[in-house]
């Protein structure tokens, strides 16, 4: 494709976004096809001969469109979301147009300076400690996912407290570790500790409180009671605003914990780290003082599309250890040197994007109270819906509304709330997911679409009401 | 930014990219910027209020744009090329466009079946073993880089061979795993074998012979030596086209040798995977029968933008085994009926974006005969270049030129070596990087970029003689 075909074609392209944009909130937000409708529709072989661009472009509406679920649909409340925008979009393209990969400084230095650079000025932003500044022994780097940042945050923590010998001859020769977070912790941090090969036996889920947040007096008697057995504590993983029900762990009440018995803290925010933007909002972040390391992920509300996850360390040398290799094809002066970041040293991969782009992107078009405002329209938003709930007697909220998640169910039980998420989704006017709590299957509804506006809440609630009478 | 805007500005971004794209041949391919540059170029602190999109590209230009190597040039022989097209590119925009989160089947079908039917696609078009289709016990999932595609094979290892022992209690309650791989493997190996918990030390890196290539001998010695001395081989790392020569390992040799001993057989073609899709290139490949898992980039040879990364595994079960987990919040009914993959459960994080769309795109705009055209192009180049390095005397090859990596260097030794190289990428007319052959400095030409011609090769190589006749 010489360039100007691809910029008849861009057009084009630029113009069916813009149009889906336009009217992607009346199409029925989860995807209704059967499994395997999709493929059917394709033809078996590929073509040996190439193809027009418009025949690509038709088949991608006849075929893919109504296999997918609309994230971008300001009717999409479930799980997190996964929220984007203009200009984070466009970067993403100019990220593709100019194909850098960052593996390292010399590889494209504007990649690794703007990285640093804008990671600098969210730490500002979300007011973290200054310890996560690049000046300091700390700094931050962009991840795919808070998946990938848990992963890093642990392998670090782990050959810090192996003397690198975890690296070297392996965990069958270190003592043995153990991890704790909450019982409501993401998934995620299982999943890293069975990567780094510690087994899932040695991951403590400590106890939540009524509020599902994790509690220090049982994280401390666990502590206590692993080293008592000759075991060795050595991560914390805390959660500020959990998946399941957005619970706040206590990170001020944990740090020091981790501290008096050099465990890695490691903060997850994933979604609700965007709050920090919002001074009124801060308090739930107090204690950072004390973490190793924090992540939020841009992707999820901060209209940067994914993958974006930002992930600060207090000590950038110790995840290098964990984490730095260097054949020889990759040695260079500038490397040789140590005035740059390489950072294919901060990461799992070897190979990464230019996924800074669309960070300096957003946060220039929307500005820091830009972004504010954005954050505390959906919490307002949220609040006003968990009043709603709070306020018709057949609904319970079922756990605190701290920010833009609101979790709740019909009194009647499991059957009735399954009955509700079942026709809701199926109506297409909307989509959310459940979780348990305390048991009880629970509603989930999570409000951080940069489009979505009060008219599309209040229309949720009217749904929610509508299949609540059906249920008589 | 509302739909028209976002039409407007993007009509604006295409444009930028399309005279990019144009002009980019005239562009110093190597970055001039010291390091801090383009740092310092930039503001301490982000706008509080938002600005102007106009504003947002022209820094774009004028701040980041010197600090870019351009990956992009014909004029790039480094590393191995990071290379896209004009139909990848655009697919990654309606990719960013349509925000599709795709950890789930049910989070977008389309995203997921296409994804599925087009590895399908493409083990067909490699003549990959049929026991790497999804109609089999098998399959294929995009991972971000061949780094993670190890891993995630190292890790289905290790859970087969410890019978999921390792993900349950660790590895400290395993027998002592060792695993093999050439000494000419990339670091991702031994990353992965870090990250995995089993220490570098349980790594044994094999003797090459004189082509470079893994010799089946050394490993059988060596897998003997360590079950006479208790330990347990479990995982072998070939490569076809290792990253700093382009050898060629004997996976036919090799194959029996991992069947006989119970080893998990790895297969890293991440760049010469796509000579695949030619006949005639096919008998690099030969015994990948034997192969549990493969691995190819079409983010490096095949015009897919960054990051592509196409993994097979002949055992799907095995490698779900290994990473699958799932939390309450979510299950679902598709999940539960077991009729449908979900990728997440195929990968070390769990959100992913739809990047099926650009190897549709692709594979469709060139067409199978359009994609074996580039890379037999790319081949008669290398091994012109190839022919021109052996008729000069000042010059001499330093390894095999299989594909399209000519590694050679001049007979006056590292430092002459050095001069060329360094004074080459000053010049901005080219760049190349080097790796180290049997002790010496070894440059490297690596042709693999849709836009290189043959008049760009013909200069580069005019440039390697002058900076030769220079060094008198």
């Amino acid at each position: 494709m010489n360039p100007e075909d691809f910029r008849h074609f861009g057009h084009t392209v630029v113009d069916w976004i813009a149009d889906y944009r336009a009217t992607v909130e009346s199409r029925p937000v989860l995807a209704r096809t059967p499994p395997g409708a999709i493929r059917a529709a394709l033809p078996p072989s590929p073509p040996d001969q190439g193809e027009p661009f418009a025949a690509i472009l038709a088949d991608l509406d006849r075929i893919l469109l109504p296999g997918i679920t609309h994230w971008q649909s300001p009717n999409f409340f479930a799980f997190f979301p996964s929220n984007t925008s203009g200009p984070s979009i466009l970067a993403e393209l100019l990220s593709a147009g100019l194909g850098v990969q960052g593996m390292l400084w010399a590889t494209s230095p504007a990649c690794t300076e703007l990285e640093t650079h804008v990671l600098d000025w969210l730490a500002h932003m979300l007011a973290l400690p200054d310890a996560f500044l690049s000046s300091t022994d700390g700094g931050g780097v962009i991840q795919d996912t808070a998946s990938s940042a848990a992963l890093c945050a642990l392998l670090a923590a782990r050959e810090r407290t192996t003397g690198g010998a975890s690296n070297e001859h392996g965990l069958a020769a270190c003592p043995p570790l153990v991890a704790y977070a909450s019982s409501q912790a993401h998934s995620s941090i299982e999943k890293a500790v069975k990567i780094a090969g510690l087994g899932r036996t040695h991951l403590r889920l400590v106890p939540a409180d009524a509020a599902f947040a994790l509690r220090p007096d049982a994280l401390l008697e666990l502590i206590q009671a692993d080293r008592a057995a000759g075991l060795q504590p050595f991560f914390l993983a805390a959660t500020v605003g959990t998946t399941s029900s957005n619970a706040m762990d206590p990170v001020a009440a944990l740090g020091p914990i981790a501290r008096d018995h050099g465990l890695w803290l490691h903060v997850d925010a994933a979604m609700s780290g965007t709050a920090a933007l919002c001074p009124e909002f801060r308090h739930f972040f107090a204690g950072l003082d004390f973490a190793d390391s924090f992540n939020f992920n841009p992707h999820k509300w901060m209209f940067t599309n994914f993958d974006c996850s930002c992930f600060w360390v207090r000590s950038r040398a110790a995840l290098i250890a964990a984490l730095s290799i260097l054949p020889e094809y990759l040695r260079n002066a500038a490397t040789a040197s140590g005035a740059v970041i390489d950072y294919r040293d901060w990461q799992i991969p070897l190979g990464r994007r230019f996924r800074a782009l669309k960070l300096w992107f957003v946060i220039r078009h929307y500005g820091v109270e830009g972004l504010r405002r954005e954050v505390r329209r959906h919490v307002a938003l949220a609040q006003e819906f968990a009043a709603w709930v709070r306020d018709d007697p057949r609904f319970e909220l079922a756990a605190p509304v701290p920010l833009n998640l609101v979790c709740f169910r019909h009194r009647a039980g499991d059957a009735a709330n399954q009955t509700i998420l079942d026709r809701l989704n199926a109506s297409g006017d909307l989509y959310l997911t459940h979780t348990r709590l305390d048991g009880k299957l629970t509603l989930r509804m999570c409000i951080g679409q940069a489009s979505t506006e009060r008219r599309h809440v209040a229309n949720a609630w009217r749904r929610f009401q509508q299949e609540a009478d059906a249920l008589v």
